[in-house]
């Protein structure tokens, strides 16, 4: 049985009682994480952009589009839902792939379940269904796949994206597995484009291209059986010999989905641990920035590839090691106000980041990071932090994810109740049509 | 100055006049055999399929469905026309890459350039640089990419639909090195997926995408300078060190899109020369079907990959040594009729597969190929084809194509005036407008 068959016939077969409990609410978690996010972006360039490109394009039969009162077809709408959850790197993060499974998934999902008026149970079991797939896909494929220049959450989102719409269709075990044959085709996304808006493109291709796929599959298009893991199909392709026993393996038991985690600052995952080092080196040495002579942060290969960069605006400021650290050391702060053009641009933080030299320690632990600041006067301090806030170990509480949302929502300038977006979402299992929801994030 | 920075530049400032006459006329054979493919398939499943799926999707500003009568918005006709182009497996190659240009690029421009009632002169232009573009890159990653799985004609041809859309669109040098880099962020399509309408998915999305890349282009979207070829880029990450050279050289002098050719059989490029080997063994010797005991097919590693393969339907009949083989020797035909599923489940035809052997031999070369057939009285004949019907050496002369081209529409049923469409495929530089030509195309 192939590995698409295999999961065809979990996700077909997957009833909502038997999803345990924490698992459950992990999926309102990430469902309130992500719509939050998309929020604090909704009236963004990028987003103005697509939803401008899209609209003339957009059949009559019409979704949400969250924070905006605009509405596109569930394609369209998908696009866009996508690129605004993960615009500002503020999503969620499965750590083990660094995939940010809601932002792939949850657009397609919601265009679906809106236009089908569906429930909201459906629609977050259809939700952490897909999250499920795209992270096992992700863990037979990493870290080499990511490593190679694939953006993960794009390539793997899309199976997501494809699964999760499999489910609110209907399909059976064969058309899913047609489903995630067909995202096959469709994967793409490359690191080097992270830092512009054709990272946009594929984290939004993620959504619509896995939400198409089931479109097509519940029409009859099929794909090969081993799509994922013949030869010459999608790992291989893409340079790796799949772990298939990740993808099959204890399969509703194991739940890579349930080890979704939420971001205390809207930055790339890999650099947490650069803003607790330095925040934690601020706090506790009560330095000034002026003091400071030399910031070194060390870290893992993927931190250096991700973070080691000339930064050039707001895009590239959330993926640089000199960024956090300079804001960090200045503001002892690393919030959405940090990563605007403002601040990239003010010269006091271009000018700190001159400071800040990465350094390749390749026995450093994934998600780690050590930061050491030698003072003008002679005085050197370090800092290793292993687990970043926010990480597995260091949870989001519920209230902080909420806090975030608020803090979105006012960012983005949203006109609507914030308190009804975050009560349907904690409530969202109990909604007998999403659309409720939906109308909840719709501005005025 | 970046490889897309270099095409951007090249396809902005390019002008009609650049284009020598010979390359002229092949983009019009290009486009007329690219039309006469689509209208062949119009009334085809998968063709149904793709037109039902994105009917409700689209907006209300539409384009031809070539040899139908629906319409649908710009993103849906270029997807649907591009999958009916490659269908057949019956289009245009472009030898040394395997890369079938005119369906990933032609549908995008069509769609663009009736919705804009812009000349025949302007779409022929776009269309030619675009198929240039697409050669070029595929160029550059040849042959490890195909080898390695990726359908190249999918995940090459979206850059020449984002070029032939850029120059459409009239967008500057930047824009439209931008146009290519996002394309970069969709790229896809397995081989793997070949044999299924995975395939047709990622053909069809790569005219869907590369138009989709230059409407965002056009609209303010960016891509990273390097996004082909930097060190997280695509050409790395599908698993390739680029050679550069072959995407920014002799551009304007050495014409890629030039190159060309047309196929004799509806059958994988590759297989024409098991074809022509096979016919011309059944000719010369006169073997009647029944007196052969065993045909060994040898060629390169490419063919094997491709076509050493158990056959179940239609779709990998046109990509199977041992079909080709078989109806070659029963029918000494490969006609659109001999790739049908009744020939191909017809009882004799599965026991002549049966019969046949595909064996590697490394040393021959690109689209060559070597049948030796044994007979049941113990005679043996062997013939090696090097360039096969079809190819640069012996290439099909316009009434060829014109003949194809008939032959495709009455087995699509096409209800139109054929001598109309062929007669506005030789003039489409003439026209004023290219509604004319797609007025031809569409049923009545």
């Amino acid at each position: 049985m192939s590995a698409t068959a295999v999961l065809g016939r979990f996700v077909a077969g997957s009833r909502w009682d038997d999803l345990p409990a924490p698992l459950r609410h992990e999926g309102k978690r990430s469902l309130l994480n992500s719509i939050g996010c998309a929020m604090g972006v909704a009236r963004s360039e990028p987003v103005e952009i697509a939803v401008r490109t899209l609209m003339p394009l957009s059949g009559s039969d019409r979704v949400t589009v969250i924070g905006r009162n605009e509405r596109l077809d569930i394609l369209g709408a998908a696009f866009v839902n996508a690129i605004g959850a993960n615009l500002l790197d503020y999503d969620d993060t499965h750590l083990r792939t660094v995939i940010h499974p809601a932002a792939p998934v949850l657009p397609a999902v919601l265009a679906l379940a809106e236009q089908r008026n569906l429930s909201g149970a459906a629609a977050l079991h259809a939700f952490i269904l897909g999250m499920e797939v795209a992270c096992r896909i992700g863990n037979a494929v990493s870290p080499e796949h990511y490593a190679r220049g694939w953006h993960i959450t794009s390539t793997c989102g899309i199976f997501g994206a494809a699964a999760a719409s499999a489910k609110l269709l209907g399909l059976n075990a064969e058309q899913t597995a047609h489903a995630i044959g067909i995202a096959s085709s469709q994967s793409a996304g490359t690191v080097e484009n992270l830092p512009s808006a054709g990272k946009n493109v594929s984290v939004g291709n993620a959504a619509r291209n896995g939400l198409f796929a089931a479109l097509l599959a519940e029409q009859g298009y099929t794909a090969a059986p081993a799509a994922l893991e013949g030869t010459l199909g999608w790992a291989r392709a893409m340079g790796d010999v799949p772990v298939v026993e990740e993808i099959v393996g204890e399969l509703g038991t194991r739940w890579e989905a349930g080890k979704n985690t939420y971001k205390p600052y809207p930055a790339g995952i890999v650099m947490h641990a650069v803003v607790d080092a330095c925040l934690a080196l601020k706090r506790d040495h009560g330095l000034a920035a002026a003091d400071i002579a030399e910031v070194v942060v060390s870290g893992e290969q993927l931190l250096l590839d991700r973070g080691d960069r000339i930064v050039t605006g707001e895009r590239d400021s959330r993926v640089s090691i000199h960024h956090c650290a300079a804001v960090a050391f200045l503001f002892e702060a690393a919030g959405l106000r940090e990563f605007e053009d403002a601040c990239v641009h003010n010269p006091d933080v271009a000018a700190f980041r001159g400071k800040v030299v990465a350094r390749l320690d390749a026995g450093s632990p994934r998600g780690a990071a050590t930061a050491t600041v030698r003072l003008h006067d002679g005085r050197s301090f370090s800092a290793t932090v292993l687990h970043a806030k926010g990480s597995s170990e260091q949870p989001l509480s519920d209230q902080e994810i909420e806090a975030k949302v608020r803090d979105s929502a006012g960012h983005g300038g949203f006109s609507g109740d914030v308190d009804a977006i975050i009560a349907a979402a904690w409530g969202v299992t109990e909604m007998p049509g999403i659309g409720s929801l939906m109308q909840a994030v719709t501005a005025r």
